[in-house]
Parts: C-alpha cells; structure tokens; sequence
C-alpha cells in the first residue's frame, strides 16, 4: 500500500543505478534519494525521467539548452547537457507537448510556476552556502494590509544575535523578487539568508534585517481590468501594469514598512533603510524609492531598474522627479546607487542597463555599475548582486 | 521574450475561460491567475491540463478517484471528479506514463517529491484559515547537529505576542510530519500556525511554541546500507528503519531540543514539552516519548503511533519500557495520551489504532483516542487532530 511504499523510501538510500562514467554526483536541488538528475565537474547534467510511453520528451532550460531526450528500454528517457553556466537554472520538461516540471527536482517558484531547478556548483563559490559560522533567521510574517484588504505574506532574515542583542536596532534591506516570482525566491533560490550570514561573519557587511515582499499586489475593492485581446505593449495593459506597480509601492510604505517597524527592532530613519530587486523588483526599486527618497537612501537594481526597457533614454533634468538634476545635491542625498547585470543576460538588457550606466556617468551622478561575468538573467548573477552590495550598505 | 511573457502574466488576472455552468471557481491551491482546477460548491473538482500530443492522461488522486481524463480540441484535457471530502488532496497527472504534478497547481512536498494538491474547502470550517485575529510567526532555524554532522533546517511557530512579551516563557509542542513529508508539512499542508492563532485567540490554548522537525536523519560517519533487493518487511530493511528512527531520536534529544532551549525563551521541564506527529511522526513520537518521558509528559499519535502495524498486540506490563504498568502512576507521569484515526482511513491503519484504544481501555490506561468523520489518511484528519490535542496541552 501506498504508505509501506513511502515508508520504503524513509531507508532505501541507495537502490538506484550502476555508476556512470565519469564522475556525476546526484544535484544538490533533488529531492531526497533521488539519483537523477545528475551534475560532473564538467558542469554538464543529466536528466533522466520516466515515460514509457510518451512519443516525444523535451529537456527545456529557461535560460540554457534545449534538447531532445532519447528514450531508453526501461522506458526512461534521458540526455546529458553540454557544461552549463555555475548557478541555478530553471527548467522543465515537456511531455508529448505538455510542460511539466521533473518530479525529480524540488520545486521553485518561478514563472509564474511551481518549477524545476538545477543547481551547477560553481568551483570556490561559498558564499550563499550553509557555513560553519553563526546563522540567522528567516521569519514567515502576516501582515495585514488596508490597501489591498487582505493579510499578506513576507518573510524577514533577522541577523545572527538578533534574539539575544536586545538592546541593538537594526538597519533594514527591503529586497525583491523577479516577475512571475515571489516573496520566497531570494531565500529558496538566492540564499540570501545565508549570504548575508557569511557576509557578516566576515566582517565586511553591516548586521541588517532583510524584509522580502511579494511584489504583486490588487488594490481592495477594485475588480481588475479584463484584459482579454489586450496585447503586452497596448494601452490597456500598460495601464493595468502601472497600476499594479502602484498598488504594491502603497503596500510597501503604507501597510508593509509601518509594519515591520513596529514589530521588528528597526533604525527607522532613511538613512538606515535600502532597498533592491531583481529585473521587476528592480524596475520596482527605482519607482518605489526615487517617488519616496523619503524613506530610503541606499537604492540597487538588479538586472532591473528604471528606464531599462526600449530605447528610453535617461533625461537626468527631469526624470526620476529631478532628483538627478543636481549630481552634489544627489550624492548627498543618495548614499548608494547601484546597477548590475550579468554579460550573458539577453542584449534587451544589457544594452539597456549599459546605456543607463553611460548616462548616469554622463551626468556626474555617483553609482556602481557592476558586471557579472559569464552570468545571465539568471539567480547567479543576482547573487553575485547582493554579495557586492550587501557590504556598501549602512557603514 | 520570456522576460515581457513573464510581465504578461503580472496584471493579466481575467484572460481565461468563459464561466462554467454551476459554481466551479478556481482552487486556493492554484499558483497565482490559474483558473483550473477549479472547485464547486458540490466539492468537486475540474482539472485541466494542457497536452497537446499525448495519447492518454490520468488524474491520480492519492487518497482519492483515479480517473481518465478527456482531450479536448483545444490541446488539453480535462475531468471533472465525482464530490470529493473535505480538505487536502494530493495529486498527480500522468501523461503518457509520466507521473508529473498540475503545472497550475502550487506543489506541497509529499510522498517523496514536490506534488500538486487541492484544497476542498469545507462548511463552515474556518479554523485553519488566516482569520482576523493576531497572528504568529513562523521562523526557519538552522541548527548544528553532532549527530548528523550537518546543519540542519526546522520551523518554529512563535505565537502572537512572543517578541513583546519579553519577560514570558512559553511551553513547547514538538509536531511531525509523515513519511514522504518534511519540515514544511505542518505549516504548508496543515496550516498549524493558523490553527493555533485561531485556538489561542478564542482562549481555549495555551500560548505555545510548536517546533516542527525534519524527521530524517542520517549518522555522521556511517554509509547508509545497500538495499539493494531487500524489500519492504526484510530483516535488513527493518534494520534500517529502526537505525533511521534511533538516529532521529537522537538529533531530536541531542541537538534539537538543546537548540530550542537555548535559542527561544522556553520552558524546560517534562510538564511543559509535549511532542505529537502524524502517520510516521506519530510513530516516531511514542518512540521517542516513552524512550524519554524525563522530557516529555504529553504524547499525540495522529493515525499513527506504536504497535500499529501487523497483529500487533500491546503488552502493557513491558511495552513502551514497562512505561504502562501501573496505570495510576502512568496517569501522575503523563498528563495526556492521545491517539486520533480518521473513519475513512485504510482498515490496516483503522484496525491498528482501534485495537491500540481497546488494549489501553483494557489495560485502564487514561488516555484520549478521537475519530475524525468522514476522512480519510490525509491533512484534514490531521488539522483536526491539531484542533482537538492542542487545546488539551499545559492548562
């Protein structure tokens, strides 16, 4: 019965498999026991998934390779990739034209899906790895919020110390996600909590808290627009777009930052409040911290930010209400501003975050543009992101 | 590009799908904007699921119909399932062979793997719901254990006022999870840290800490056994079960507890530590507990617990370390033993736990032994389980 059959997987670690040559090792991102799929120094993978009897399997790498798998006796189809980037990649399968995630892998959520990912090591990297040095904490908070009328989710990296240095307030990142992800990426996939763990026991990074939103947000009472024969890029999703970029900056900073003020040992002045994001949560930053300087003096985009998209062109006199007009007034005001992207992402991107860099510098205005080497829009690249930023905040 | 695609998806909440006759609405379980599955107020479920060129898709309730689904002309297929019960459910699709989650559908880790689930919602049930009433936090701890050699991840629900009420101890519920399950089940499936917002509010619980294990455990140093050709019920499986319960009992008493202790502002004597699981955790608690009962002075089995499999039959003057021989001291010794079956549950586990109750009431051993209506093995068994031990804990 199905409950001796789970009980069986409880002990029967090593059932599975002769060893292949070379010298591949199960992915670290597998669920338990599971011998597929696979990753070798080479940085190449193989996955193996059964079904005997599909006609037609697809391996399907968001960012990477896309193959044809071959069908073995045992009715398990496989392939083995060409090395791939270090980093984590999405991935999903599809069966005779269904687009599945691979039981195989756990689950991340990403694309608007519950999908696979795949972990490649990348060689000397241990920075957003569980370390033998003090950990933090990553709180499930609920909060409720009038604006959008519901209780809404966050989770809250609180530093090591945190519960014993009760007389200490802390500096706060607000930090988020991608589009088509949520409030859990940056700890499930970015690891950040164990990033600012290594980053802190070496001495470099400020102990801070690090609060992450879910980035979409409907504003209460209002029935959203049906948008049915409304292309991206027409009037109406435009709208629909700026409206929820709206709805969740009045979250952020009339239901969210009151909250984790008044709940967490925080420093609530601007000074000591940041905030970044990943491509949307990027585009997200610039919109919510440039309308409220207010509130926060350490701004990054990762992969996203302002102005990126088509070929808007910073008018620095003008945009981002003015506050680049005056490059002194800015550097004053701004203690950080802060650009990335990884030299692999798609050229959309790169151009675009290229282009803004060259204007920034044009205008005199003070910021860090950094490049992730060999990285694409991809968690790797954000990684790498928080790890040079992380350490610039609040010293 | 995938990029504007995955911006598609930000504000297009109302693109799919003219409105099924009757009341079918989209599952909570749904990733975000997925109509199907969808659920209606007869409590059956719609699922579809998009498969192009496939000859054959199954839906396969674990605990529930399996069913063929149809193809429409439109690429998926889709079923609609008889009334189901209330709560719970998971399931997979297989397609062609492939047993794959609902890419609609969130996944919950369980039976080995991350698995698509619906929720079922039922009449008048609010007591596992995000209610209108404070809520805790529930916070992801790592914690170094000598007995693995590892880190090791738990969650910790911390009620409603714990961060404020600085000068205040709390007693501490230690809850399992199942067999193919993990740390995250009891928040994720079963909603614990709402449940027991909402029976703290109501003034029928005690405020308490609920500390919530991954039950897995492997021995730093020793390679796991080949089990290569020994099934289920073999000597050298058995053995290695056993050592994987020894090995958990183990991190638990060695590690874990020390790391709660230490780590949060709580009780530490035997009156105020009270451990409970279900179906394997049930097993692992009655363990543990009666292995320990200096730490432990309240004990829940929830369809699951000792001597419940097979023929089985308790022996209380040696069973459980002689721990039931004398019932007037096991009634001192322990304040409460509780032991819970859903009447829908497969008779292996029905029979178990029915013969269990009949040989403590033989045997006059006080103890609770409760019977869920109308459910079967599954999560909502388990939340009311949750519902009626809790309330019965540190008064």
């Amino acid at each position: 019965m199905k409950l001796a059959g789970v009980m069986l997987l409880m002990a029967a670690a090593s059932l599975c498999c002769a060893q292949e040559p070379g010298d591949f090792q199960p992915a670290v991102t597998n669920v338990p026991d599971a011998q597929y799929p696979k990753v070798d120094s080479q940085s190449r993978a193989e996955i193996r998934v059964k079904a005997p009897d599909a006609s037609k399997v697809k391996l399907n790498f968001w960012s990477g390779p896309k193959l044809d798998m071959e069908k073995q006796a045992d009715g398990y189809w496989t392939v083995t990739t060409p090395s791939l980037a270090p980093g984590l990649h999405y991935y999903t399968v599809i069966i005779d034209g269904a687009e599945v995630s691979d039981p195989s892998s756990y689950a991340f959520f990403g694309g608007g899906r519950d999908a696979s990912m795949i972990e490649i090591p990348e060689a000397g990297a241990t920075y957003y790895t569980a370390q033998d040095v003090p950990h933090g904490q990553v709180r499930e908070v609920w909060y409720h919020s009038q604006v959008t009328g519901t209780w809404r989710h966050a989770l809250v990296y609180t530093p090591p110390g945190y519960d014993t240095q009760t007389r200490v307030r802390y500096p706060v990142l607000y930090l988020q996600h991608g589009a088509g992800e949520d409030e859990t990426g940056w700890i499930r996939q970015g690891h950040a909590n164990f990033i600012l763990d290594n980053l802190i026991a070496a001495g470099s990074t400020k102990p801070m808290i690090v609060v992450m939103a879910y980035g979409y947000a409907r504003r209460a009472g209002v029935t959203p627009p049906d948008l049915t024969g409304k292309p991206f890029g027409s009037p109406e999703m435009m709208r629909a777009m700026q409206e929820a970029f709206a709805v969740f900056e009045d979250d952020m900073t009339q239901a969210l930052i009151p909250f984790i003020d008044a709940n967490f040992r925080t420093k609530t002045d601007r000074d000591h409040r940041a905030m970044a994001g990943l491509s949307m949560g990027g585009a997200q930053t610039f919109q919510i911290a440039f309308d409220h300087l207010e509130l926060f003096s350490y701004i990054g985009g990762f992969s996203g930010a302002g102005l990126v998209f088509g070929n808007q062109k910073l008018d620095p006199r003008t945009d981002f209400h003015g506050a680049l007009a005056d490059p002194a007034a800015f550097a004053k005001r701004v203690h950080l501003l802060w650009i990335g992207v990884g030299t692999d992402e798609p050229p959309m991107m790169k151009n675009g975050l290229e282009r803004l860099h060259n204007s920034l510098a044009d205008a005199k205005i003070e910021h860090v543009f950094y490049e992730s080497p060999g990285t694409a829009h991809e968690w790797q690249t954000w990684r790498r992101d928080l790890k040079d930023f992380a350490p610039r905040l609040f010293q």
